[in-house]
């Protein structure tokens, strides 16, 4: 508890001062004032967060965090749980979608076992970090003890901190977990209050059967476990993951390093209500990548006021929707570092 | 009038017989199906268009061309118009906001004087097209003659071939030009019928009486004129541009070599229009980059049937979504070309 608190204390609430100057160097840029939109919006923010007049954003990390889940016992899923783990494997060998999409972006990916139920063979490049072989089935009882989902938030910080001398300017979060969107559907239900189907979607592509089940799943959980809808660390630990919480953990030591953290899909999402719920503040250190598939994305962002920078119709996880978004992300800060002034390239202002 | 017609009858009819063996590939590879979402679509449209399995986009060419308009002699604009040229120095210097973000994704501008009021200085990057030293005022009878619109498409054409020798992969559009929203809504009320109120927004930023002078303008051209919505060298000789017409040119030429068109915003828009008058089989080649803020271009995209990639509150125009966008259609096919399948990674399918 005593990393966790320590984080949560150096969470500084952000201020506006640089936003002013920001704005009116934007503005002084060759282009009509404000015609780069959501660009000059993230440059703006990025500068508030890490308190850097001229941010760059060379060094793009991804967590991908995985763990396995009880609750699969419950026809919730589409694949079978082995999948966790080959996963991991197609994660550490370059082949999986995230692998592709932070390659392209210039981003380099951090692989953490947090929770599969099963030992992986080891990898130089693998982090292992396991707080149990899976979580526990939630409908019968807590998904891991209080002092899992703490264990399982300060292994994230330390991940991060372990990733921190090889550069970190901005984090996206990713994860992998056959059976996960079943706790973050739960999740989002305790914390925003949203009826239990309203957050409830498909996840990978299951039948409506299977939806049925999942559905039925997640209010038995909810009603075996009645999670504090205040208390992060007790929805993480009666209806959470593993990963989730290691995701929570990731996003708190980026805050708590005025390192900006953006939040992939619906698990990713999930994880960040929790870090809301553990400090309030972090909230202006988050961009949420994309609108995912699933429904209870939408509740999510809405329910901490987030827009998304994409659209995509993505519902993979992993970390892509992060990857494509810092991207963009970055495209903002290099409009505020690199365009020419008005003066600078001899060019008219408006109305002169 | 060859060249133009020799180019729309070289350009083909999209068959689908490679969409089919693309999804199933897609399918294969190591996520659940369809959960990349419009990535996949993207890589699919690419190969559809490129008739090539594994198509890559290394070569990403943004035309960026330039031209003036006589209209801005009815206080339309809030610039004035000897940006234009300052702008297109810009752009040869490397300092405008398309110079930025093509690098940043790895595009080169390709920067065409198409119709200028003035004399350039020489520039070995800059290419001279001009088809005249500006349009005619609108409002007064036609912005150019029948001859100049066909020349300025043709132009367009030829700066496309010209290009080709050093790659060209995928295309993307661009435009400079102080008072070009003006003819852009004018083209798009003429084409879709949509009231000019609907069709015209702000530009560079007018204020309400700007607005007011704007929307009187393009009716009085459209009253002036009459062009006929049925044939796009009637509408750009009447109410058009010469860089809107070489813009024409370059999606036309694209789609007749087999080359994916990335549709800037407002004014590419407006370009794409008049090109599918011409040929409507050219919509499928094309890829809406943005919505832009303009409220015209969602009524252009709607009469396409396209749907754009990214939604960032973009107004600036130069190519600067189309380069964003080409970012996110590259990761669609490097998902095609680079992941791995679920047997070369030894993943359990689905249900299995």
């Amino acid at each position: 508890m005593k990393l966790l608190n320590e984080t949560i204390l150096k969470i500084e609430k952000i201020d506006n001062s640089l936003s002013g100057e920001t704005q009116k160097r934007l503005d002084n840029l060759t282009k009509p004032q404000g015609s780069l939109g959501r660009l000059e919006d993230l440059a703006r923010q990025i500068v508030e967060i890490t308190k850097t007049k001229n941010p760059k954003l060379t060094h793009k990390v991804i967590f991908t965090m995985a763990g396995d889940h009880g609750v699969v016992a419950n026809n919730v899923s589409a694949f079978p749980k082995e999948v966790t783990p080959q996963m991991v494997y197609n994660f550490l060998n370059g082949g999986a979608g995230i692998n592709v999409l932070a390659k392209h972006v210039g981003a380099r990916v951090v692989v953490v076992d947090m929770g599969v139920a099963c030992d992986l063979k080891n990898n130089p490049a693998l982090i292992i970090k396991k707080v149990n072989y899976g979580t526990r089935d939630m409908t019968r009882g807590p998904a891991m003890s209080k002092d899992e989902a703490i264990k399982s938030i300060e292994n994230g910080i330390e991940v991060f901190k372990g990733e921190l001398p090889n550069g970190i300017d901005i984090v996206g979060t990713g994860d992998m977990g056959i059976g996960n969107t079943t706790p973050s559907s739960a999740i989002v239900s305790a914390i925003t209050g949203r009826r239990v189907e309203e957050v409830t979607g498909r996840g990978t592509g299951i039948d409506d059967k299977t939806l049925a089940s999942k559905i039925a799943a997640i209010k038995e959980a909810l009603k075996v476990n009645k999670p504090n809808p205040k208390d992060g660390i007790d929805i993480l630990s009666k209806v959470g993951g593993f990963e989730i919480g290691g995701l929570t953990g990731v996003i708190l030591a980026a805050a708590a390093h005025r390192i900006p953290v953006v939040i992939d899909g619906f698990i990713s999402g999930a994880a960040a209500l929790i870090a809301y719920t553990l400090e309030p503040k972090i909230k202006d250190y988050m961009i949420a990548a994309h609108c995912s598939v699933e429904q209870g994305h939408k509740c999510a962002l809405a329910f901490l006021g987030l827009k998304p920078v994409l659209d995509l119709n993505l519902r993979l996880g992993e970390g892509t929707g992060a990857a494509l978004a810092m991207n963009i992300i970055e495209a903002g800060t290099k409009i505020l570092n690199e365009m020419a002034t008005f003066e600078s390239a001899g060019v008219s202002e408006k109305g002169e």
